[in-house]
């Protein structure tokens, strides 16, 4: 039996925590918060700590926090020559460093505690200090994802870059179009099944041969009556810009 | 039986006769086309002509042609008191006055020749020069959809606006998102599975509430981060740009 001790309580943790109970070889030793009262979303068969000095013995430790906070938490950890990881697509392997055995667990993946998740589809990108601790996470990696890969720090980075690219970018168009439709009341649920069918076509075809629309046919009388529209919103520079790209397809 | 004639052959006509063809009480008179030959996704158990003068009589006549050729073919017809539409988004009604009546019959989605899709949910967006053509439309619009707004033209250009940022927009950032990934000699279709999550999440919230990452949390040590990856690349400008947007939350 496989143990791991869960640090942080947020929507990775969560994930992870119903991820882990649903894995018969893995056991969750506890999860560590700083809030005094256990988190309404950790179940309550598991041992929550909010003392750190509290930690019982584990395999691994996985530090689920924000970015900012991975370094002092991390120091706060006293455990031998156990593993202990980051989750972090954006952070160093060697904020680390004052472990013995440390690497890297990266779940390339948007988290909510509203979606249910199989990990079993998302890419986890590995690293580690040594041979050895990277084997016992690639091993325990296998048991969550079909498609572990072991990746350096920078390379991680640019995959972060690409999710957040990938998914917050293009959420916030979806954010614009349908501040657009309110502002203008007109319900917004109106481009709903057009959103889905713009990622449905992703199953079939790829991003660049899916693109349609006034910029990739160089329809600019379209693109002047959608400017005109726009008239003096916010949004009238990036929509400039964004066509902009579209039409130059470079990067 | 109600008649329809469907001028052009493009993406959105292949829908379209898709569709006809499977509602009972609809007959799919003609198509028209430019090109010599059948183009080879029209069935061939549909009458394709090539030469406008052939018309035969229906009830409708529905112009899917590009928007800059809507008024050129719409002159070409010669249909007494029956029924033109076009399908655009971003064209007024009024470009087909010289008809006695005519309209609008606007699907607010994104059209291709590899996905199939149900009419049922997509909302059909209807205009017409004087209430009969206008309820004759309607009838006939509801035997696609489930979804027919009557709307001006307008804004049914708003709505095309904000389906051209949904899903123009947001697929480029996916387009963008994958260059990056190919530039660096990653795995593209490693962010396949959070392109899927971004839009499920969609299904249980508002796309504002499902915002993630590093603008809408303002992690300014990340978005540096990603400037120093993206340096000297073409998206530098963009990915600040959207970045400011996001954290402004304005339009």
């Amino acid at each position: 039996m496989t143990t791991i001790t869960l640090i942080g309580t947020g929507r990775l943790s969560f994930n992870l925590m119903n991820e882990i109970l649903e894995i018969e070889s893995l056991q969750l030793n506890q999860i560590y918060g700083r809030s005094m009262f256990r988190p309404k979303h950790i179940s309550d068969d598991i041992d929550y700590i909010k003392d750190i000095d509290n930690l019982k013995h584990s395999d691994f430790y996985f530090i689920c926090v924000s970015d900012d906070q991975i370094l002092n938490v991390s120091k706060k950890l006293n455990v031998n020559d156990r593993v202990v990881v980051h989750l972090s697509g954006s952070t160093e392997m060697s904020i680390l460093l004052h472990h013995q055995n440390f690497g890297v667990f990266y779940p390339l993946q948007t988290f909510s505690y509203e979606s249910e998740l199989s990990f079993k589809e998302i890419p986890i990108l590995i690293e580690a200090n040594n041979k050895k601790t990277l084997a016992k996470i690639n091993t325990l990696a296998k048991l969550f994802s079909r498609k572990v890969r072991k990746m350096n720090s920078k390379k991680r980075l640019i995959c972060h870059l690409s999710a957040t690219i990938a998914n917050n970018f293009s959420n916030h168009m979806i954010v614009t179009a349908e501040k657009i439709l309110e502002n203008n009341k007109i319900d917004k649920k109106l481009i709903r099944p057009l959103v889905f069918e713009t990622i449905k076509k992703l199953q079939k075809m790829n991003a660049v041969d899916a693109q349609t629309g006034p910029a990739v046919r160089n329809d600019l009388l379209t693109i002047k009556k959608h400017m005109k529209q726009l008239n003096e919103s916010e949004f009238l520079n990036l929509y400039k810009e964004i066509t902009k790209s579209i039409m130059s397809n470079e990067l």
